[in-house]
């Protein structure tokens, strides 16, 4: 396998890992699986100083500083460096990339083993709980028998449950930020909305649209990253940065094209999504997200919590209303009836669900502050 | 014309009323148009007892009772009859499809008067203006010179309001429900997506489908139904009716097929949806409630408010998301500000939007006192 880096924020590419064949949830296995990570900070002599940052829905294993061919920041990046909440003076960051992803990781677009071609639709149906159990393989290929902490926000957060619950003695502490223990009626139906538009599109083609030339299911993806986008957002915040401007300076032209500067905005998102993200994946990775619940192997998020080691650090987001401050605090609380050490933060923001990549200020406190409770 | 029926909520047909040329919004003009409409009660000598209900989104004239050829009871059929809010047996209501809609009224779908077939994409984008500037024509054609009261929910409050400040003098009471001044960027970035899905159809055809055996923007149209209508529902409703439920009693069956009840649910209506409704009138409709700005004309609400002559009774529901109490109560302090006499009820319901279908026991009081007082 490949060493573990030394401490930069720029690095040159993403480290690959190949692990063994993985029995999923669903009872099929995946032969093998490559894992694209990346790290930052030095694992210390006694390898108790590892956190693994676990990335949302669209997010990936770069999480801070600048990466080669990559212009944009790493998406944690004012939480993730030295000195910052994750500090990569003291701490060694992990941050890997999903499996089902398609950034690096083996995903429906990786090369199927028996002849190479794409998954596409053979790619098993994989779960959190498979994600997290090909991130333990990696963790314990980079020398750590135990974290000392597992973060991320959304899918990242729900990432961090399943690690408590399933690994609980590989983990010192949980720190799930903006997420719920599983997803209601109304975050699996903005889901199947985007995954209808996806495979409604005549290019997705039953997934099977790889290869040179071939037509992409890009106005299904689209649809399905503009709904996205406007759950990851408030109302007030869309308020005040679009309200009712027009995008064109002579006002509307009474036509089908965008009128609105949200609908530009909108437009403009989906073609950037289009150009990074994977359609399958993104069906693949949203089934996960809707399976999630931290319930299923102990009927109850009380009894779950019991059958953890981990302290707990909750963060809700003020005006996050695709995961509410109520089903974060209801997390906490749980914990808290299982006699588990736990603690809760609300940061007041206007940015909706972003706004744990947005306002991290407020985060970085009690974060930090945790962390080093952690290692006293 | 046609003359005004008798009073029976079981209807064998809708009338149907051809005006002459209208001027719209856009600085375009429509040659001639027809009203699909319906009455209930009886129009009294004086013509002092005639209510206009106007009806939403995705509705029609049938309002009440039962209708030939379909099974479905009248939209807001708990509200409308003998003895209920809207007193079928004291006055006389008129509900009439939406100019740009597809239920008998002039839209994407009618004949052009110079070909004869369909106008798609040559219809004029019609405004929720032009739709009150139809129906005022079709209530002068039917004897009325000034309307007792003009209400409807949603779309509906929206053509309430345009009733009252751009014909003052023809209505004496306005009861808008469940609606907003104008929509908010997060309302227009719902109607976009469900334009984009519609539009980015293969089938769409740029709005040309129409005719025997050519196939029809389904896929587009199902999508932007079910963005729809998921905003109309209430986070707590779906929890309530579907939660997690698996759709099969087995549980998952880990594949891209409907695993959850909600998903069946708003495939199921998006099918129902499909039978009924045009694709070409969704995209107008949902442009002229996105362009729909009831200052527009005055420069605020409340000059707005101070051109109308109407006493207002405004109605919220409390678990409305697309249009929030505090949008109708805003809507109802600026009335207040101008001087206007109005009233203000919050109906306590769990159903979001849809509420004001659906909880009408509590809002049928309040109409109930208001139209008394009109006629008092």
């Amino acid at each position: 396998m490949t060493s573990p880096p030394q401490d930069s924020l720029h690095k040159t590419e993403f480290f690959r890992w190949q692990g063994p064949e993985l029995e999923l949830e669903n009872a099929r296995s995946l032969p093998e699986f490559t894992l694209a990570y990346q790290t930052y900070g030095q694992l210390n002599a006694a390898a108790d100083n590892a956190i693994l940052l676990c990335h949302a829905l669209s997010g990936d294993a770069h999480v801070a500083g600048h990466h080669a061919e990559d212009q944009r920041l790493g998406w944690w990046d004012t939480m993730v460096g030295p000195g910052k909440a994750f500090d990569t003076s003291r701490y060694f960051v992990i941050c890997s990339n999903v499996l089902g992803g398609c950034m690096g990781s083996t995903g429906p677009a990786s090369p199927h083993p028996s002849d190479g071609r794409p998954y596409a639709l053979r790619f098993p149906q994989v779960t959190i709980a498979d994600m997290v159990r090909a991130q333990k393989h990696l963790v314990n290929a980079l020398g750590i028998e135990r974290l000392l902490a597992v973060s991320g926000g959304s899918m990242g957060g729900m990432q961090a449950l399943a690690w408590a619950r399933l690994f609980p003695d590989a983990v010192a502490g949980a720190i799930p930020i903006a997420t719920a223990a599983r997803h209601s009626a109304q975050s699996i139906a903005w889901n199947e909305i985007g995954r209808r538009a996806i495979t409604g599109d005549p290019n997705w083609n039953g997934g099977d649209y790889y290869g040179e030339g071939v037509p992409q299911p890009e106005a299904g993806l689209a649809i399905a990253r503009m709904v996205g986008h406007v759950t990851y957002l408030s109302e007030h915040s869309m308020e005040e940065k679009f309200g009712r401007r027009w995008q064109a300076e002579d006002g509307p032209a009474y036509t089908f094209e965008p009128e609105y500067a949200v609908e530009s905005y909108l437009s403009y998102q989906a073609d950037k999504f289009n150009q990074r993200f994977d359609a399958n994946s993104y069906l693949y990775i949203t089934r996960a997200l809707d399976y999630f619940d931290f319930a299923r192997w102990d009927g109850s998020d009380r009894e779950a919590f019991a059958c953890t080691q981990a302290r707990f650090l909750f963060i809700a987001y003020s005006s996050d209303w695709l995961y509410p401050v109520r089903q974060n605090r209801e997390l906490y609380e749980e914990a808290r009836a299982a006699g588990v050490p736990a603690e809760f933060a609300e940061v007041d923001s206007s940015k909706g669900h972003d706004g744990f990549l947005i306002h991290t200020d407020d985060a970085a406190g009690p974060v930090s502050a945790f962390l080093r409770k952690l290692r006293s």
